[in-house]
């Protein structure tokens, strides 16, 4: 069940157990999942241009309300085209609520919402359900997420279930905020429930069915990643995915580590965002089909290699490890810009890998193959 | 007269008074001159990548001989292909000597070479004219320098007198040692000399004498632009210019501010190098048809115009001032990015129309437009 007129479409194309082959629908066009979304936070990823995400083929962009709330402020964003406009961009941009960033600065919360300083100026600002969805609505999204309650891990039961029971009320009064604009058709934007419930299986149990009854265009499921085992996060992800509607996508929030991706891919998963390529990126960490190699090591001072020789990015194509790593070494940023592309590139390949092996029913073997270089 | 076999071919297409519109062919191609040089100094340019600079069409890249043979050192960067294969460049690269960068450090000095330390371990290092040819082939750059003194200015006549006889010393001695791979054919490279002589008009015109008598490929006009006013600054050039074989390429070392340009242009020179666009670009400081122009001020907020109205840059085609302007104010390093491709772009595209101007004979027209929007 969608809010209001349906504004998003997910069509199955293939399966291989839970794990599923779609493409997402939205008034600005489709992509393909699984889907791996780079983080744009401040209407930009990290180190490199649009233009270069343009040529990755990434169909979808991250960006965070909370930054743009702050600077340069949604008006501004607003004024300059939305962050279509803004940057120029024309694949699909997802907001985040700010939640997220704003329960990291340990805020002033009450029923009605959140109270934080900036990071920037000190200044003081409250985020409400109603008013994340204002500013999205401003910022533009294709799809924006309700304001939800996010504790790291490990965290006391109470904590996990004051958070399961703060989130679904504030989804269901971000919901109430965001129908009104879908049923008079002044907005394209989809709006996305969140399922919290730390590594509980039952509180994710009951977060999955009381989102899901309120009636939501697709489903993130959060507060996983935050501190606990991967062996934790699973069976709770697993719990939530059981009870989300199989025609809806799923989009599992600031998971990037190659394991988990494709074994949440395996379970269900369409969608995913991350820093994790791109800060590893800027600190010269570099993703492989071998592993993680860090380039700063002296070993690849004058290594005419490839980053990754089995990858086809357009660094790889070009720049040996040695000129890469002098440019590190010197604090060039186009090193930055150059690692970023490339961890960008492996990690979307890696995505698409997933979706060419679902559709020819041979997941698992990928599953096998990723498990045996990456931890 | 060359250094043995010919390397370097200008030819001269038009003239337009003193000022000259030609082609330098070499091993590797041509280009076309009046030529403006980016400084690419540790082997990219600063905030761009390789490729970048090809989109801007930029023929001629500059790399800095006394950062690269420190960090990584001139022998990484032979075996990485020297600096064509290492930054995998299919331009011209033309490396300076070491001598400004060695010179600013307040090195010991004697008829021998100059002792100095590395700016990035304090380690000790000589650089003699002997040396600075020899890590220049290792470079592997199509045209190399002569180990020069380049005076800060103001300096007493007699400093200024004892660089010139310095720089002449030093420069017989580089061609002697560039000579052998030049008559055996082991190199294609170039070895331009390098005429010094502060504002002092007779030193200019026996520096100028003195340089040419030795023989080289090409005349750099070093220890301008150090301290004086442009007032002070022409009069010695147009004194050496007039010394100058009118067959061969004419370098004004480390001169880009756009008013400076264009009257060398009239003078008669030929090549460009200078850190200003690309520096200016890192701050915000952005060239336009109606001069420079601050990004970071806040009347550019919300402004939806390119950063030149008049510019055809790839960045200009795209993207506000806003959104430029927030990224720079949050220090996303795109910004630099950015910037320093408009600002190249500026440049050249402002040394391609004195070119065309010098064709049209249009020169003194063009000449009276840049002064009336710069200083």
């Amino acid at each position: 069940m969608s809010v209001g007129p349906p504004v998003l479409r997910l069509e199955v194309e293939a399966t291989d157990g839970p794990a599923r082959a779609g493409v997402v629908h939205t008034p600005r066009g489709s992509f393909l999942t699984p889907v791996f979304m780079p983080v744009g936070t401040r209407g930009t990823i990290r180190a490199i241009g649009v233009d270069d995400l343009e040529r990755l083929g990434a169909p979808v962009v991250l960006a965070n309300t909370y930054h743009l709330m702050l600077r340069p402020g949604d008006d501004t964003v607003a004024a300059l085209g939305g962050l279509h406009g803004f940057m120029d961009w024309s694949g699909h941009v997802l907001t985040d609520s700010g939640g997220y960033q704003v329960f990291s600065l340990g805020p002033k919360v009450t029923d009605e919402g959140a109270e934080f300083r900036s990071t920037y100026d000190g200044s003081r600002h409250t985020l409400t359900p109603e008013s994340a969805v204002a500013i999205q609505q401003r910022l533009g999204a294709d799809i924006q997420m309700v304001l939800d309650v996010c504790p790291s891990l490990p965290a006391p039961l109470e904590v996990v279930r004051a958070a399961v029971d703060r989130t679904a009320a504030w989804a269901a009064r971000a919901r109430a905020a965001h129908l009104p604009a879908r049923l008079d058709g002044r907005t394209g934007q989809a709006l996305f429930g969140i399922v919290q419930g730390g590594v509980d299986v039952a509180l994710r149990r009951e977060s999955a069915e009381r989102t899901v009854a309120l009636g939501f265009d697709g489903f993130g499921i959060g507060g996983l990643s935050v501190g606990e085992e991967r062996a934790e996060m699973l069976p709770a992800l697993a719990a939530a995915l059981a009870l989300l509607p199989p025609d809806q996508p799923r989009y599992l929030m600031g998971v990037g580590d190659p394991v988990s991706m494709v074994e949440a891919i395996a379970l269900g998963v369409d969608m995913f965002d991350c820093v994790l390529p791109t800060r590893l990126a800027r600190h010269g960490t570099i993703l492989t089909a071998a592993g993680r190699i860090n380039l700063r090591n002296q070993r690849f001072a004058t290594d005419p290699e490839p980053l990754d020789p089995d990858c086809a990015c357009p660094v790889c194509a070009r720049w040996s490890r040695g000129y890469l790593r002098h440019l590190l070494q010197v604090q060039e940023v186009s090193a930055q810009r150059f690692c970023t592309i490339h961890n960008l590139h492996w990690l979307l390949r890696l995505v698409e890998r997933t979706r060419t092996a679902i559709v020819a029913g041979e997941l698992a073997a990928l599953r096998t193959e990723v498990a045996s270089h990456w931890r």
